[in-house]
């Protein structure tokens, strides 16, 4: 058992994905080593750099399960090299030959840097799958909700009216920018890292570049052409656009924990079968979820912060940031993962009690109307004097317990005709144009992680 | 004079740069708001909102110099409301017809999310100009010392040798993917906004989306289809740019603080006639312009983790983000185009010592050739045997003051022949690559801005 | 006119107080350089290091309406030095003799950090008397509602009963704190500064540690025994403690903003007269006075994080963090303060809705009670059986809109007696432990910054 | 094998020690709680709420190894609840009647802020002895380097002199201050937590609080005397306090970074047997420990503005806070104590290489001397003038390659004498003062946590 409460047995699941722990788990992150291992192997032994028999070996040895995990962890402390016990172990399961050959010559950061690209693809592929589906959700949402009216809120009071769909398309809008961030990102991202020990691929003679090239086509990455060992640009982006994955999905999460309030009571999120609110208030249905969304967003947002820190570093190779990195993306990736998948169950099943928002809109005398007067009165007027005129009718009338329509008459403003009524303005409209252009898109683009 | 340092009479000049000073200073920003809503004013016009005299005199009375800006300042106060005062000011100078078609009906948002809108376009101007500067500069800089060797440092320790150049493209390199960030990024941050009170329109019927579009394409801005009024992605995508790039330019500056040490020796920040390094040790010569790129950088940074935090507001407006940004998103402005504006000086007069960096190179006894002789030694001994050879046989050697070829010869690695010559490796062909492709780039590309 | 919002005419008063303006506005900060620097010069006479005639001079001179502050921002831009231009208008209105005496031998960081020892005193003071205030007022409004029965609230639901005194006792409680951490932290913060080039007062040979002592104590500062050039614990510390004084305002402030809703009533921030809340809605009172509590916090926090990273300095003096600090900590000072003032405001018109309270603890079916009815049945049915079956009895009981007695009866968990009433336990036995030691502690404290 | 490289079987030396491990372990922290469980059973007998055979059999039963965590990660997932999963697992092993006695009535919050409490506790007293080891380990350095003339440098440039002690001395003074912050926060901290559902204890009626005294004696813990459900203000300043410690400690191991360059070679940190710096480069010796603690504080720091973000909680309880909690405090305490043990192995084995500081300081021509020939020249040339003369010539003549007294000799200054030596001013003072003031403190002080 773990020391961090983000594997435990009893928690992890609250912070990571079975998906995403697949891809970090220390068991599938050696695996992903030695692949990467046995890609450089065979990498060298095409341009004649190692004896294609010491390839194959390295492949047909690179399984983890395989080493002696032990003398791993033993090398690594006795040699306070990161990789060394790494190379111990597999030195022992390899023929003598292809022992030598084995990480040949790789360094630290060339092996964990084109495994952090690996890691940041697959990543992304999920964050794209799942930012996908949270889009059709969405949009679906607004579609069904583009003339549910209820109260627009602004200040945490309730004004004008708009439609639930409007509120929806705009959480559907920020998604699909981050589809669009992830499809320009994705080429910056997946570059491979081969140098050796400042980048120059001394090692190799004038193999290197082509060295290098083949290395990366045959995991799927693009070349760098300039090593970004200490270049961590795109480390920081795509941590911040986790983290700005994650702020959205806890906007969403935090409006559904407001209007779940009872006192509110316009949305709520699906109830689990078995879920136990609260066991010392047994009546209570709390917005659990919701609220784990904005935890885990504050949580991605510091790792962000400690990803742009690292931009600054120094010379050809800076551990003080990179190895910050080490902790804090992997942190960011799961972190988003569970956020995503959080917000698809909740999606997937929000409650939206229409009558309670048409009942909240109408609560309090009618004020929601208040612009739809004011731009009623404004033509006749003038504007700021109808302004003037209705702040001072309406507060007044609201303190006494009157409705708008009461308020309006004491004001003398209304002469004989009903004011006008609320109204949610363009939001049918503005909904149409963000479902038809948000399905255009989901149905045309493709897969910058393909 | 003000309370913030950034805006000192001695000092502003560090934190700022007259050219932004020109978009965010108090007078230059008041304008800008004056021209919104004569934009507004003629958008409403066009449409048969309100007539064309009203915007005409709105149009023409639009110039701050004309407002008594101790009546807003008063009425700001008296009202608690951010425009009132503006708008009070502004009925004094107007016909009472136009007084009351000024601001008709914008909310302090659409205005002030609009003039962020351009205020980020004029700032993303001068931030591609300048990336460009600097990119050409560094392209430049990365061709000359295409073949200066220098040792590569990792750990802060020297290693295998790099070229200058090398060092020069990892810097271009991270330049030109900010030119690309800021590209793809501006159409979505060149978005206007005009709502009303919830972002639907209601105010102006089924006219709203039709003047929403007109105001937005009389400024050079896009239309937002969907209000963004409590989706701050794009506040926190562009400070977060602005705190990347400043983090480059920091890295660069760090580069120069480093290696401008005495100790070292091989660079050198461009010297200012009557710049005083120190009083009270006058012999000094400090990187202080370098240093600087340091302290923006962290500042841009906290402004970027402000911005991104307040992408988790609520409902249809929040201001508890919503005015952090108004702090925030203006600083990261103005402090990255001072590290802009500096990196453009520390770059234009850097000098660089070719001849100390080969000494340096060449000093403490030959030991920047250990990768070489690795590399020399693994076809015959292994590369694992090697490493642990010359593991044990350099750092005994080293701690016994020997050369490397001293240290090689009594552990009998070698017979007879020298040892192998560091290597800058593939150096020369990395920086031509990455010239060759900055070159193309910023022959083509066209200005996102224009 | 400044470029930051912060010192608009505008808007300034939300993002300082004119006391704190005081202390940080460019004329105020320049005199109390003169101040400290006519401090140093009277010590220095004392100890023979100066003529007595030129210390005179220095302080008949150093008034900064004296001085061509053209001069000086020319000079300080000219030379790239913090202070030569200061030097330099100072040196204009000295005799021949006193103008070699001034600013003899400080450096930048010794005046500048004195500086900040005496701002961060004067930031103390008004802290600890606003906290004090805060604090007083808090304790009344405990008092006066400890037994005013509310719901409280977790996960945004409302559950068991407490009393607002309760609620009200806990933010004093965590102002009490700060008020203790202030006490602690003030003899660390008041520490002069004085060390010449690197700290060690060469320049004064064996006078150097006496003109220390009577320098700090002419400014009622402390020695602070060994320099703290690049020790910058006590500026971090000091700048957390505002974040953190901030965040329990936001707190508060956060509390009123919830409870502000309509559909909730309980609390409303005091109305201004003339204040507006919405333009456009004009029926709106918005609770904008706490929500600006929370943008204060988060710009302190923003701060706050740049003075901890700037502890990692380097050497005998490091700019880069140093001079973030410059921008930091009177940001810090000021927002805080604004923060300070806005709250007392804020908790001297607080308007607190017992009535409405209470009805929407009674609201929505008594279920208020749950707690209560589970401390009922625990003793006989067992505590986890008994929250078994109310867990199943009350959730179907509340989605099918029955009372708590209702679901009960329906679950024949109760036999004949009426449910428990819900009670809000030893809320006010706590409300009166709390405001006993807080007043005890605020009637016998000793003002550590007197 | 767990997802995070922090609890890494290879790697998680580097991120936390065995003893803190042995805190937060999940077998541990499960069984902490349930230790805490048998304190409030046991309180609980005692005040007659359960009887105490109950307490005896949950005494009894209280072990993590008989518990079925199967079971219990099952029960968490199905009930979505914190800790029914433990107490399901709990009453399988508890006779009927004691099965019901078992976390009577605690919430999820009231242990695991009770566990916070004893965690930060036992992470306190780790703290306190380490950073009493390091200053110790720092009191001794400073006192034997006392005298030993060093560059002392700003900028990164060497300047005036220092003695290594003074250096130490600032280390040392600054570890003091925290050990002050720990035992002026320690009262603070050790607070238990008990309130029931909402912080009144209404369950227990009025044995509520007596209840709640006895509950936090037993574990040796504090009575909070109101509740700090959401008042996280102690947390967030035991975190930014590991932060600080954690700034500290990166500051020295900065210093060791930068002043072991090759190109310097003042400082080295330990070599470890069998320690291998860099495999492609055999010859380097790396200052990885030193490099380490910057990469541990910045990790520390992300989390401390987490623990500061969650300061401002909403109502009676917030899980978007606390939650976030959960992870960052015990991960800051991890990181803290990984680099509390770095650092006192780099200090107990730091070389100091006195003659290379001598020679570095004599290097350069003399320069080092500046201040004090502006000290001989001022009272005769004056200051202001003497500087100037200095600053022109000796910035020629070090251009020029001349020593300092060559650059003096040719500008005039110097009438026949040679210049005034170098000083280390009152490094030696300001170190003895500083050794007596930190013996004296170590040998008087009293454990805050004993």
């Amino acid at each position: 058992m773990g020391a961090r409460l983000s594997d435990s047995r009893l928690y992890a699941h609250l912070w990571g994905t079975d998906e995403l722990r697949a891809v970090f788990d220390e068991e599938a992150r050696l695996q992903a080593w030695l692949d990467i291992l046995a890609a450089l192997a065979a990498a060298q032994a095409e341009l004649g750099i190692i004896p294609a028999a010491s390839a194959e070996a390295i492949a047909a040895a690179g399984s983890v399960d395989g080493l002696d995990l032990d003398l791993a962890a033993a090398e690594t402390r006795r040699t306070s090299h990161s990789t060394l016990g790494l190379i111990a172990a597999l030195r022992r399961v390899l023929p003598a030959e292809a022992a030598e050959h084995v990480y040949y010559v790789a360094t630290v950061q060339d092996l964990t840097d084109t495994w952090t690209a690996l890691a940041i693809r697959r990543t992304g592929q999920i964050a794209w799958r799942d930012l996908g589906a949270v889009e059709a959700l969405l949009l679906d949402l607004a579609e069904r909700h583009r003339d549910t009216p209820m109260a627009g809120r602004t200040h945490g009071q309730p004004g004008s009216p708009v439609t639930f769909g409007l509120k929806v398309a705009s959480w559907a809008d920020e998604v699909r920018r981050h589809r669009e961030r992830l499809a320009e990102g994705a080429p910056r991202w997946r570059c491979g890292q081969l140098g050796g020990a400042v980048g120059t691929l001394a090692f190799f003679g004038d193999r290197g570049l082509e060295l290098r090239a083949r290395f990366c086509e045959r995991l799927g990455l693009r070349d760098p052409v300039v090593p970004w060992l200490t270049a961590r640009d795109r480390i920081a982006e795509f941590g911040h656009l986790l983290a700005m994955i994650s702020a959205t999905l806890a906007r969403i999460g935090g409006e559904v924990y407001a209007l779940q309030r009872p006192e509110i009571g316009e949305l709520r999120e699906p109830s689990t079968p078995g879920a136990v609110g609260s066991i010392t208030m047994p009546h209570k249905r709390n917005p659990e979820g919701s609220e784990h969304l904005d935890t885990l967003a504050r949580l991605v947002r510091a790792q962000a912060t400690t990803l742009l820190e690292g931009m600054v570093g120094e010379h050809e190779r800076d551990g003080r940031a990179w190895k910050a990195e080490w902790i804090a993306l992997p942190e960011a990736c799961l972190l988003t993962g569970a956020a995503l998948a959080q917000a698809r169950r909740l999606l997937e099943g929000l409650e939206v009690d229409a009558g309670r928002m048409a009942r909240n809109l109408a609560a309090g005398g009618g004020y929601a109307a208040s612009e739809a007067v004011l731009a009623e009165l404004s033509p006749r007027l003038g504007k700021h004097r109808a302004q003037e005129l209705l702040q001072d009718a309406l507060r007044a009338g609201r303190e006494r317990g009157e409705t708008l329509e009461e308020a309006l008459r004491g004001s003398g403003a209304l002469d004989g005709a009903a004011p006008a009524a609320a109204t949610a303005g363009c939001s049918a409209a503005i909904v149409d144009a963000a479902v038809r252009r948000g399905r255009a898109a989901l149905a045309t683009e493709a897969d910058p992680w393909g």
